[in-house]
This record gives C-alpha cells, structure tokens and sequence, in this order.
C-alpha cells in the first residue's frame, strides 16, 4: 500500500506458506504477479528470478528472506534492477545480509529480536509518499515516521524488551557473532546429515537456513516417534509444521550450541534402535 | 471499514480529541456526519445528538464513552435507534455499561485492563460480512473471529497480562465493584472541587467523568506551580494535556483511594499558600 498504486504491479517469490499469504494480501490491493516459485519441488529450494520474467513496471521485488517451515534461506540476493522487498521475519539478526541491498524490510520481532507483538520496519525515505485515502492511517509509513513510530500508544513492553535484546546482541559482539553461531550450530546438524543413510536434509544444500534445519525419517509415524522421544529428553517443538511434515529443528539466536549437541546425541541414539537391520 | 461501505454514511459525536480523531479516520473511507459537538464550550459536556440531526441511512452512531482529556463522560447512552458504536478505551472495566447498548465496542487495553498493545473488540456475530478488498486482512473482523484472534501471532505477554488483570477484577468483585471505587474516588475530587472558590471543576456536572476528572486554577501559571509541586509529593501526571491546560487528576482502576486522599491534602495546602489574601 506505501510502495505500489491500486493499478500497479509488484513482482513476488514464492518460497514458502509466508511468501503465498504475502502474495495473496498484495493481489487484494494490486497486480500481484509471482515472478518465480518453488513449489514444484515442495519449497527446497530458493528459485531464480529471471529478468525476462519480470514485468517492466514492477513496483518491487519481494522476497522471503528466511522460510522457516522449508528450511530455506537467501544466501545470495537478487540485484535485478527492480526495488528489492525484504521479509525478514526470521532471517533478521540471525544472518548478515546488507541493508543497502533492500529499499524496505520488515520483520515481526519474535523470532531473533524480542517479544511477539512487536514489527521492525526499515525503509528508504525516499519512499515515503502521499497515499489514497483508502490506506488506514495505522498502515501509512508516512505517518509513523512522522509520529516517530508512537503516532498510536506504543506496545511499550515489547518495544523495551526488543531494546534489551539488541544490548545483548551488541554485548555478544553483534550480528556478525550471531551469524557465526547460527551457522556454527546449523553446520553440525547439516554435516550429520550429510553423513546419514538414516536421516534426510529437505532443502537443497546451497539454500539452506542457518537457523531452521529441516529433514525426514524414513516414514513419517517415525517422525512422530522421534519427536515424542526428543521431547522425553527436554528437546521441544521438533514436530514438522503440519504442512510440511518431517522434523525441524529451530536454531535461532537464543539456542545454545549445548541445545543442538544434545539433539545430536538423540538422533544417533533413535537411530541405533530404530534403524531396519 | 467492517461496518460501512466506502459509499455509505457512518455518524459521529464530536467530544474531544480522540472522537475527531475517530471522525478524519472514517472521513477517509466513507461519509462521515459529525451528528452533535461540544466544541463550542471547550468539550466540557456530552451533547445531545437529536434524532432529526440523524441522516436516514446512517450505518450507526459514534461515541467516545470517556473523555480523558476533558473529564467527561457518557452516563445515558443515545437510544435512537441507530446501531451504537463505542470507544470504550479509557472507560472499559471503569465504569458500568450494558453491552447489548452496543453492536460494536472498543477499547486500547492500556487505561483499566492491561499493558499497551493490546485492544479489545466486542461486536454482534452478525455484523460480520465480506469486506472489499482494498481492506487490509489484519483489519477484517470476520478474519479475526476465524482465527480465534490468533489469524497473526497475537502479542502473548499482553494478553496474558490482561489475563492477570481481569482475574483481579473478579476477585476484587467486578466491574461493579471497580465502578464503585472509581465513583467513590471521583466523588471525593468533585465534592471538593464544588465547595471550593479557588479551584473550579470544568466538566458539566451530569457528565463528569469518574476516572479523569479536569479542574483549573485562577491561573495558567499557577497550574504549572500546582503540578510541579505534586510531582515533588509523589503525585505524578497531574498536568493536563497540552491541548487543555489546567489540572487533570486519573483515578482509574489502579489508583488507590490514598491517592485521592493524599491529592487532596495537597490541594488544601496549596491553596493556602496561593490564595490571594
């Protein structure tokens, strides 16, 4: 509604159940036109968007940085020429990625950043424009910019919190020391996985996330059993999204490397009992 | 945007800063009729709306139930026969109302109910309706009750806050108990405030508020000395809004009696020492 007119056109990428609601919401306002997907392959992967597929007045280009269901991540972005969207939901603080690549990026804070409730936006201000009257005002980045973010009582609470955390990250030496644990953590399970006949990794090894690790037993009642077992053992929420079945394991900043080593000693173990002789 | 069509006509009544708030909002989706003002008296009463004033295909009548600003309150709401809407924001929990007075009510949980970041919106079932879709998702009521209030990750820590609160309200013994307390503190300022010939109470009397209730001194100087020597007695936030000037004095639900009390020893002793002789 900030970036693109009633009549115009916004160009997405269909990476995961995120990137479909962020299409569908754009299609009730605009010409949404999904300029490239993986959904032919069950969303392992990140796809490429060809410049021949991009409409020549393309308001933006949106992305979903992080897909936390897939366990999908951009490592590389697009630099296509057309403004660049950024859904950060979950990518935001976990990875290094360079603000001056996106002209606008959100993400809900409760992932990396601080407490649901709580929705970071950073964009151009060159952006900032006049909008229809039909825009509700709580929606125009005009006003809130305007309004330093407090045009409406703020959610105090989560704003403080979010304010804590980022001291913390700053204390543990920044985004780049989150990086290089996510990656650190993310790496051990993929390198087991690698190694496994058991276990398989979903996503295609070059786009896979550094904080969502996705793969699958052999059949799914024994992803079941390994999800039950591994939260016997105090590992949580390990259960695939409903969607997309399998196990995956969610290493976000506020895991500890002791977390993921534990979950490795679990899956050795569940192998050697359940694995077929 | 729920209960109107961008062609139809919503009405409004104009009592403070937050109801013309209310109005340029809906004036930027529909035909919005501000039906009764108080303007013309500093919004120091709650106007009648006459039902010859109220055009014949109004969808319903706006008010704003409290005025924190100016200390007013509606104690009979309108019965014409056109569906009520309120903004129960500052007077939620404090004060008794019947809901069936009301097809839609809402309320910025920050004043009587919980943290800031949360609202509460109670509607009749069969208000709900497809709406067009230029209307964002996040504003769909029919989308909301759907999704349990949950079609986004809610804000959980306000929510469970709010939780909190309302289980002390019940066990405090209700709303009405809150109504009673909230009257019987109020009561104290106004009976104060009308036998007095230094200070002077600016709401009408049959609309006073019972949680926020507006006085001025003699003079605009001598209400900046006035609350600056509250704040140093403990007695914080007496200054009112810089739109209005004066003294307003909050007892919502939070405000012990022994803050009413100790306001007024301190009225006493200021007056004392500030009365011309």
């Amino acid at each position: 509604m900030n970036l693109v007119d009633r009549a115009g056109t916004a160009t997405y990428v269909e990476t995961d159940e995120f990137a479909k609601k962020a299409i569908r919401e754009a299609a009730r306002w605009c010409n949404a036109v999904t300029v490239a997907s993986s959904a032919d392959k069950k969303f392992s992967y990140i796809p490429e968007v060809r410049a021949e597929d991009l409409p020549q007045n393309a308001a933006y280009l949106h992305i979903t940085v992080n897909n936390t269901l897939f366990g999908t991540q951009y490592h590389r972005l697009p630099q296509l020429g057309v403004p660049l969207v950024g859904d950060l939901s979950s990518a935001m603080l976990g990875q290094l990625y360079d603000i001056e690549d996106f002209v606008l990026i959100y993400a809900g804070a409760q992932k990396n950043m601080g407490p649901a409730g709580v929705t970071v936006v950073v964009l151009r201000r060159d952006l900032l424009r006049d909008l229809p009257e039909e825009v509700p005002t709580m929606l125009d980045y005009k006003v809130q910019v305007a309004g330093r973010s407090m045009h409406n009582t703020p959610p105090c609470w989560g704003i403080y919190m979010t304010g804590l955390m980022l001291d913390w990250i700053l204390r543990e030496g920044g985004v780049e020391e989150m990086a290089r644990r996510n990656n650190e953590k993310s790496g051990l399970l993929y390198e087991f996985l690698d190694n496994s006949t058991f276990y398989t990794p979903t996503a295609r090894p070059q786009d896979r996330s550094n904080m969502n690790i996705t793969f699958t037993l052999p059949d799914e009642a024994l992803s079941d059993l390994f999800a039950k077992g591994a939260a016997a053992r105090g590992l949580i929420n390990l259960k695939g999204h409903r969607l997309v079945g399998g196990i995956r394991a969610n290493v976000y900043n506020a895991m500890p490397i002791e977390g993921v080593r534990a979950l490795l000693a679990y899956m050795k173990d569940f192998e050697m009992e359940h694995r077929m002789p």
